[in-house]
């Protein structure tokens, strides 16, 4: 055995929070046998990313080494760990391992991505494991903010990993497998060489709640309440839209899903058998005809979303249905960072209709999925691990991990996206630097996130854009005036002129006195324009424009 | 005097948190005389605003009527008070009011825009008074972030007026006035019609805490750190800058000033003689040849402006300074909304370097300049107003601000931007709704918020951007083929052709087509040829661009 080692190679998830895709490999340096845990994405916007649809890791070192992939785990079913199986399954062609519930998630991403289902297997928890090379991999059931959420246990001949993926410690997880420290102990019994530890709550310093906490709160909102109710939360977290459903129903209220994601979720769950007692629910139709007392919407749109439920209702009459003075409207939900604006412009909307609005930060009717900083010192105590890798975090989540880790003497180390540790030893090493990036899915295309397109559109957007065109004629000389057009400046500036005029002027004085040969220099002559047409802008509207020009020559 | 009639109109920051403008009318319907109160300005962000330089508020309706404003009274000198005062004094032209500080202020912004300072006027404390017109007004001082804020005593014949600008109670500033209770009761008696306060933060439930309890904590903080320490908060704070200087000198350390903001407030506040007993301070060479632990930056950048100082210092070397393993950077501050990327970007490239970041959400190293729920009853209570005008906060600040009040029996209303009030009766009456808006200072232009400019701006960060130009003969017959070129569009699409070549192959196929009659058409042939880029880019690449189309016709 001697010679072949152990790796751990973070592609997504380390040193910000979404997109996860892990790597472990074992095996010769170079000739490591490969399994990959979670394909996420991540959520665009428009400061670093306009106009993309959806972002994952890069996996083109992955995919150059596809013939030593023997398997994806995916931990569980939210989009910044399962949302890229489909997305990138032609690059990659390797079975898929989950629980029930995820596996009937990442059987639609792959169906909607024209992608065969026939390579995903459906994996009863810990004992039962999957071989995968190397690898022997089992799925140890965890407490989390969806159902059938598992953290790994992955076997190798170099030692015992425990990959948590995301998890709280609930006992009372309302739906769900409550946290079970006594199986983690026993996964934990004959040594683990490595905890890669969820890091996200990290700098949160109380214990974290149980989702059964939110119950009495929320059902005495909704039976105080005067007029109809609406809820939002995200749809995945079926616990809470069940506690949602049981506190409208417990206060004489019928349920109304409203979002597609909210039906699908609350289907799913049901046909995976992890749902059974959700109560019966009403449509939009029926919900109208209702004394508006008697009536609880469980809505999409927690994040402020554009085109989902919340939004709609802010805005608008929605499915027959119009909120009004005396409704109220709970976020059981916290407003994930970067969302602020689109959240609060529905709270606003929503309080221009004359309806309350409840968001409570304090977390009175809402409970976080993750683990606080004291569960993530429990999950230490329990796991015992030689090596400690937060993941999961921004690099200031994962090294205020490695500091709480070294508190209680565990050796860590911050290994962020494209860093690949060698976990043989005693101690974790960096063994290589990965080109580590980002790819967006770009209406249909994939780009890379380095390759210009997405660096242009922000210029356009800050600068506008000018297009000025020029025709020359089969001996060089200008035919007519330069044209230009704009998109995105405004039309007129210092000189009261239209700034089309300005520049055609400016560019046209400039043609009209270039020598033969500055107008046959194709490059210098591009150059000398698009220099004019930033020079003339910023002097006319004090700013220099993206510059796009088109010399047509006759031949 | 019947007939006549005291209107308030708020033109900015009723409906928003940001570029504040009130005007306050007195006279017979449509010949009141006019006063303002502060010209703000709100900051552009990606979503809604890319490349915008400043926001203000709208003033067209003030500008129309510019002969019936008697003057313009600013508060305090926060950007979203002052900020406008310099880049619409060509469209008002009337005297400026303000306290000291505030006017050096707004005079530094009046001579950045060319503007005369003739016109601004310095003011002392209630009871002294400025007779403007129908109006006579007066400074009343208050607790806030900034020195010498000031809430205005507005007399008119139909009574008097208190404007709240900006406010905290707080009894131990560190830098400027204490909240003085018997000062405001005294400007209440004889009864005030009406109460125009800050909402703020009425959200927040718990009594405001004065500056002065961030001393020990912040002191306990420098203390204990082992290697540099560097602290952002908003340079025009000055009573936290004064906290950190003197918690950095008690720690044993010098202090160096960082970010033009910083060294400005300081030395305003000196002149205006506010701050008499600051440390003295070190230049940045000097901090660098100083042992770590004896010195303390304060820098700018806290809302992590890309250009600031603190984001300076995360990324390299600045001034010669450069931080590393040991140091510690505190956030004396909090996230405005919206800003939340840019901080937290700020943030990891800390942790990257080792430094250790200290941003506690609980305030324990930092406190608000507003009024929490608990002070804004005691200022209910203290003014006993008429009315209650709810003013700086967005809708749903302002509609719990009305709730709040009518809890102690006080009569409300929602006014935002647009909504112009008659106060002269028992209850506050809409009397008018008038345009309201943004303007956008982008460059050097001023253009409108519903201009296109900056939709166009954004479609084409969305979308991006295909030029298409064709060349006609005489003859209205093509000359060469279609040409195109793309900004901000993949490279290839489905086909793996460069998208150019399928965009241009397509056109030129449909011109070789076309009838005469098609092409002699300008404006069918540019629609066209749009809605023939815009279909065989869809297929290509799963996005409709923007496109612009020139069509050169030679005659």
């Amino acid at each position: 055995m001697s010679g072949e080692r152990l790796i751990y190679l973070p592609l997504g998830g380390a040193g910000e929070i979404g997109m996860n895709a892990y790597v472990y490999g074992y095996g010769r340096p170079g000739h490591e046998r490969l399994i990959v845990v979670d394909l996420g994405v991540t959520f665009p916007d428009m400061d670093t990313s306009p106009g993309v649809d959806l972002i994952m890791a890069d996996v083109a070192w992955l995919a150059e080494r596809r013939d030593r992939i023997e398997a994806v785990f995916v931990t569980h079913a939210h989009e910044d760990h399962v949302g890229a199986v489909g997305l990138l399954w032609d690059r990659l062609r390797a079975p898929i391992h989950a629980r029930r519930f995820t596996a009937s998630i990442a059987a639609r991403k792959l169906e909607e991505n024209g992608a065969p289902t026939s390579g995903l297997h459906v994996v009863e928890p810990w004992p039962q494991t999957v071989e995968a090379g190397p690898f022997r991999v089992g799925f140890l059931p965890l407490s989390h903010s969806i159902p059938e959420s598992a953290g790994l246990v992955i076997d190798s001949p170099a030692g015992r990993v425990l990959h948590t993926g995301d998890y709280k410690i609930d006992l009372t997880p309302v739906v769900g497998e409550p946290f079970d420290s006594a199986l983690w102990e026993k996964a934990s019994q004959g040594g683990v060489k490595a905890l890669v530890c969820d890091s996200t709550n990290v700098f949160s310093l109380n214990p974290g709640r149980s989702e059964a906490t939110l119950a009495p709160e929320i059902e005495g909102l909704f039976r105080d309440a005067t007029g109809m109710v609406v809820a939002t939360t995200f749809a995945s977290n079926v616990a809470r839209v069940k506690t949602l459903a049981d506190a409208a129903v417990a206060a004489g209220r019928s349920v109304c899903l409203l979002g597609r994601a909210m039906r699908r979720m609350v289907e799913t769950a049901q046909e995976t058998g992890l749902l059974t007692d959700f109560p019966s629910t009403i449509s939009p139709e029926e919900a109208a005809d209702l004394p508006r007392q008697n009536v609880c919407l469980l809505v999409t749109g927690s994040q402020g979303e554009r085109r989902a439920a919340s939004a709609q209702l802010a805005q608008q009459t929605y499915l027959g249905l119009k909120l009004s003075e005396g409704d109220t409207f709970l976020f059981s939900s916290k407003i994930i960072p970067g969302n602020e604006r689109g959240v609060i412009k529905v709270m606003n909307q929503l309080s221009e209709k004359g309806v309350t609005v409840i968001y409570e930060e304090t977390g009175r009717y809402h409970v976080s999925g993750h683990a606080n900083r004291p569960d993530l010192m429990a999950m230490h105590r329990i796991v015992q691990p030689q090596m400690l890798i937060p993941m999961h975090g921004e690099h200031r989540h994962l090294s205020e991990h490695v500091r709480l880790g070294a508190e209680s003497g565990l050796t860590g180390i911050v290994a962020t996206n494209g860093m690949m540790i060698d976990l043989t030893g005693d101690r974790p090493q960096v063994a290589e630097y990965i080109d580590a990036g980002r790819t967006y899915l770009d209406g249909s295309v994939f780009i890379g996130a380095m390759d210009g397109v997405i660096r242009d559109r922000i210029r356009m957007s800050l600068n506008g854009h000018v297009m000025v065109t020029l025709i020359l004629d089969e001996k060089d000389e200008p035919l007519g005036d330069v044209w230009c057009e704009v998109m995105g400046l405004p039309e007129t500036g210092r000189s009261k002129a239209p700034l089309v005029d300005v520049l055609e002027e400016d560019l046209s004085q400039f043609v009209g006195r270039a020598k033969r040969g500055t107008l046959r220099d194709e490059e210098g002559l591009d150059k000398e324009l698009r220099r004019i047409a930033r020079q003339t802008a910023q002097n006319e509207i004090g700013k220099k424009p993206e510059v796009t020009v088109v010399v047509s020559r006759l031949s």
